[in-house]
């Protein structure tokens, strides 16, 4: 199983989607070579390092010394040349092993920062970043860096057109029964999408918060999430959409997989509702739910995303509330009043 | 093998991509529903009916009897819903078959017009069009039409930035031994990707037509263009890219998808040079190549396509011919004089 998983990576091509996600570039490169003055002389550690461009950028921002850590044979494949070809072999150091088999050189310093793109669809995808918090038990220095830093994930209830409304009249040809059988095809995995930010009900609620110093793995086991919001706008409520951003030291860059930024090779992360459960919404309509991503006991690398809708009639809902439920007009109402009294 | 094939259709996703492809749909929707004389109590056959959709456009189209024949399960599973969700039941018949095991009921009439989209990359990747050929032999009346009627491969000498030049700096870092080993995996295969209209050095030359009414499915065994053609923009040639037209009979709709046109599924077709076959070109260079596109012997439904590059110093040019070199210049200076003497 885990083999696969660095197999996958001797695919150039994936390589050559993630180069020219243009979001993804920048804010590395923003993010590197935008705070020379955090990697001047600094020793680094580049986890899952790939093709090494990563670590090329912490050379060229000043870094003393980059280990430059890739478990696939890309390692020697591209990223040896890659570090020759730019004439960085006096810094950058390209091993290939995993981040779990590597040990530092005898007497060697730890490191002060660790660099790592390891974010997969709806950021836990893939269990790269388990290597990432070994890496960094294992070789940062106390008050080291990691870039990123922190990441989010955020959740928001939305229509889904192109798996339900869309089909209704196909030039002229009703298809909803072929959207029901292709939903049904799809339903075993979340649908990884652009999602049109118009389709979004709700501009999005803070699922996840994580600071990667102090994050363990074991708490990436299950994450679970439960709220009641209010519908934004009115539409067709059938799925929840979930995307996250990544946040770096130093003078702040975020890389963000929103359906409102830039389009990423991540897109964004749909669990679609059954028929059933879909209801067209008025705005202020309440909708309760929780969230849980859950690590597949099958396989480390993977999650099972599974969302309840729960009743908002019975769910607390937060003070104060903007949803049209009586209850939630007259405490509105009467925080109004206490306000101004 | 060739239930492998029928297989792959049963993924409803190559379904949705199709018919999410704008001008696809539009292409037959107009062919069809814009030429509603030809089909007025027509009987019709929908080779490889997918969904049925084009089968609905048909009996929308005022067709008598529409029979569409579908080898995988699509046929069961979607598109008899289809025909019953549209109320198109007693004229659209969906048959489970191959078209090539299938026969018309005992003293039927045979079909006026055979509708089929069986078009793939480059054309003929797939080999549907051999059914669609035995099908017009066996059930389309003398005088019958063909949806489409008549299909034009062009080739045109191209750049590849997305495979060399994009590479030379990639946010600052040389990556071009990372270029050569993507373009030594890829190498097996020609590209299918959106080619830029800007990285064309020509507009094109036709490097085959055929009307499918007189057609052989022999005629499809090897098809082989040579040609010398001229640079119409300097720039580096490093492909050649490929693309398709089909065009229906009636009122004139063209499927066409060329760069220069909105973007398909079928995206284009580039077979890459090798890297010691490029050259900067420029404005007015003669090209001279050979291209071939050859039924693989192992399997049926694919094909090899095969460029050699020539000697345009001893290749015979067209006369006239607009490239640089002396003899052209001079003919075509002598042919001038002719004609104004």
């Amino acid at each position: 199983m885990a083999n696969a998983y660095f197999d996958e990576y001797e695919n150039l091509e994936i390589h050559e989607l993630m180069l020219k996600d243009r979001p993804r570039q920048e804010a590395y490169y923003n993010a590197i070579l935008g705070n020379k003055d955090l990697f001047k002389d600094k020793i680094v550690m580049d986890v899952g390092a790939g093709t090494g461009i990563l670590s090329a950028f912490c050379a060229k921002a000043g870094a003393r010394l980059v280990y430059a850590v890739e478990a696939s044979n890309v390692a020697t494949k591209v990223a040896l040349d890659l570090i020759e070809d730019n004439g960085l072999t006096n810094v950058v150091k390209v091993i290939q092993s995993r981040v779990e088999e590597f040990v530092l050189p005898a007497e060697a310093e730890k490191v002060d920062i660790i660099v790592s793109e390891w974010m997969g669809f709806y950021l836990l995808h893939e269990g790269m970043l388990d290597s990432v918090l070994l890496a960094r038990d294992k070789f940062l220095k106390e008050g080291g860096l990691l870039f990123p830093s922190e990441c989010t994930i955020f959740v928001a209830p939305c229509s889904v057109p192109s798996l339900f409304d869309d089909w209704h009249n196909v030039d002229g040809i009703k298809m909803d029964t072929f959207a029901r059988k292709l939903r049904t095809q799809k339903s075993s995995r979340p649908e990884i999408t652009h999602l049109n930010p118009q389709d979004l009900l709700h501009e999005g609620v803070v699922f996840h918060w994580m600071n990667l110093l102090d994050v363990e793995a074991s708490d990436l086991d299950s994450i679970q999430f439960k709220e009641v919001i209010t519908a934004q706008k009115a539409g067709n409520h059938q799925g929840f959409c979930i995307w996250f951003d990544v946040r770096f030291p130093g003078e702040e860059f975020v890389l963000s997989t929103s359906p409102l930024s830039p389009p990423t090779h991540w897109k964004q992360c749909v669990v679609v509702l059954p028929e059933e459960s879909c209801e067209n919404l008025e705005e202020k309509s309440p909708i309760a739910f929780q969230i849980t991503m859950k690590r597949s006991a099958a396989d480390m690398r993977k999650y099972n995303l599974e969302v309840d809708l729960l009743d908002p009639n019975t769910e607390e809902h937060p003070v104060p509330c903007s949803c049209h439920m009586t209850k939630c007009i007259l405490t509105e109402a009467h925080l109004k009043m206490m306000d101004t009294s």
